[in-house]
């Protein structure tokens, strides 16, 4: 039996360097999304088309989709936030819109400053468009599992979007957001189901912050329940600003070194993922919370020591 | 339906302790130590009767033992190396011994300068004058899940020398312990399944680092195959200087707080818990892995901030 196939879609350059401060060259970028390309994993959202006012480190988004070789095969996406966004993401040939509404209000008001049904609207706007031109379209919707200012976010909440996405927008895709890592596995479980079952075509993903120390175990609890396709961030980096308790996402090269080792196939050669890893820290300016760049890979053998103490 | 009792046995005393170079106060240490069983935790491993000389920071371990309250129900472990350290144990009222050997020759070797066989011989004497004194014996194998030296331990290794700790020693428990985070979760249910069937009554605890962001993972798969009992550090302290690669215990709150979310019964107060992990990094004099002490606990909840961007 072949092992089962788990999508990795890289965010790292779109939701990790968003948290930056320092801005990273573009021909860095460009260099860095060539190499996860090259390493297999199946999408990267490589850039966001918001305002280069509001988000200054991602203002050369252009100009890396100009740059970036296109391997057959990866899903090239984009974080696009409304119309102009859509419209500078057309220019650069965006395989994929990846379009963001929250599914808390407050959170949605405080991180978009529109309501939800405000939201969804312009969303509705931005597929058309992007469906005229033949583009994909996904969207994430944050806080799928919970929300830093309102608690608990009904499943039936998120259902309800879901099928709005899908009836109205006619979306391929959905990625639902643990925006500020709240989720547990037995709640992802529950909820993977469920929309696997309504929705069986629809591409699902399923987006984790590790702000709790539960990213891997709600991945795998997201494969039990039939889910294959994760976001996760080269390095770990991420978190927003502007999230309250959120930090870095899944860590790429973490999921990549434990599906691997569970007989899964992430389609990523890890050691390419490691090099390009390893880049992160001088392009950032600091340490990332990756275990694996610290730690190395499991059979990374040490040489014998000096005496005495552990269990 | 009752929800499925797990033991939280704290380790942080000893093996979160055993790693840092800054003694801590005795009196630190007893009040710690009563924080901790106050909370619930089911064992608690206070110390270490090793040479005084070897590990100064757990040179008081007597004193310890002397000044702690002990709380009906819990079990007051330590880890002892030798007969010296087995009469000092005596002397201090331990409830268990906690012996060590390591499932490697050549991590035996480096970790204790003994082959394997010597260890085995020491821990017979040991046992035996344990149990001549009424006290319970708990044999803690290290590199269970590999080797950071020798790469991968087969697992008829580790049953044949549980098989010798059962026959042999008549230990009332087996800790199975991944000193340097090598472990995955689909090689820990399938080891823990075979000792479950194999030996139904033994005592089995399962000891994980965090080394490679797998902790919670692997705890969770020990559960699905019959583990209850667990092995973790407040504020998730830990890792041996002397094993290459070692990083810190899986964080008690953290594994606490998980379970309680998927509806087991870890029987501790997470509040207390939190309580004593945020006096830790004025104890030790650097951060902690903790990353519920950093974030809060899932529902604790933030006023609503500034605007935008994440998913």
């Amino acid at each position: 039996m072949n092992p089962r196939r788990i999508h990795i879609q890289e965010v790292g350059l779109r939701d990790g360097l968003q948290a930056e401060t320092r801005f990273v060259p573009t021909m860095e970028k460009i260099a860095l999304a060539d190499a996860l390309s090259k390493a297999g994993v199946a999408k990267l959202e490589v850039s966001s088309f918001v305002s280069p006012k509001a988000v200054p480190v991602l203002a050369d988004a252009v100009e890396v989709f100009a740059g970036i070789e296109r391997k057959p095969g990866v899903v090239y996406s984009a974080l696009v936030p409304n119309l102009r966004g859509a419209e500078r993401a057309i220019e650069a040939r965006v395989m994929e819109m990846n379009l963001v509404m929250s599914a808390s209000e407050s959170h949605n008001l405080s991180n978009l400053r529109m309501t939800r049904a405000q939201s969804f609207a312009g969303l509705r706007d931005v597929a058309a468009l992007a469906h005229g031109h033949g583009i994909k379209v996904n969207v994430s919707l944050s806080c799928s599992f919970g929300c830093p200012m309102e608690g608990e976010v009904e499943q039936q909440t998120v259902l309800d979007l879901c099928a709005r996405f899908v009836d109205e927008l006619q979306v391929q895709g959905i990625t639902l957001c643990d925006t500020t890592g709240m989720a547990y596995p037995t709640q992802v479980r529950e909820l993977t189901e469920k929309v696997r079952t309504r929705w069986p075509a629809l591409e699902l993903t399923l987006h984790f912050h590790n702000t709790r120390g539960m990213g891997l175990a709600n991945v795998l609890a997201g494969i039990e329940a039939g889910a294959e396709r994760f976001d996760a961030s080269l390095g770990g980096i991420g978190g927003c600003p502007y999230a309250p308790g959120a930090t870095g996402n899944v860590c790429t090269e973490e999921i990549v070194h434990a599906l691997e080792l569970m007989g899964y196939d992430p389609g990523v050669d890890l050691g390419q993922l490691l090099m390009a890893a390893h880049t992160l820290e001088d392009l950032l300016g600091h340490a990332v919370p990756s275990q694996i760049l610290k730690a190395g890979r499991r059979l990374d053998l040490h040489p014998v020591p000096a005496p005495a103490c552990s269990t």
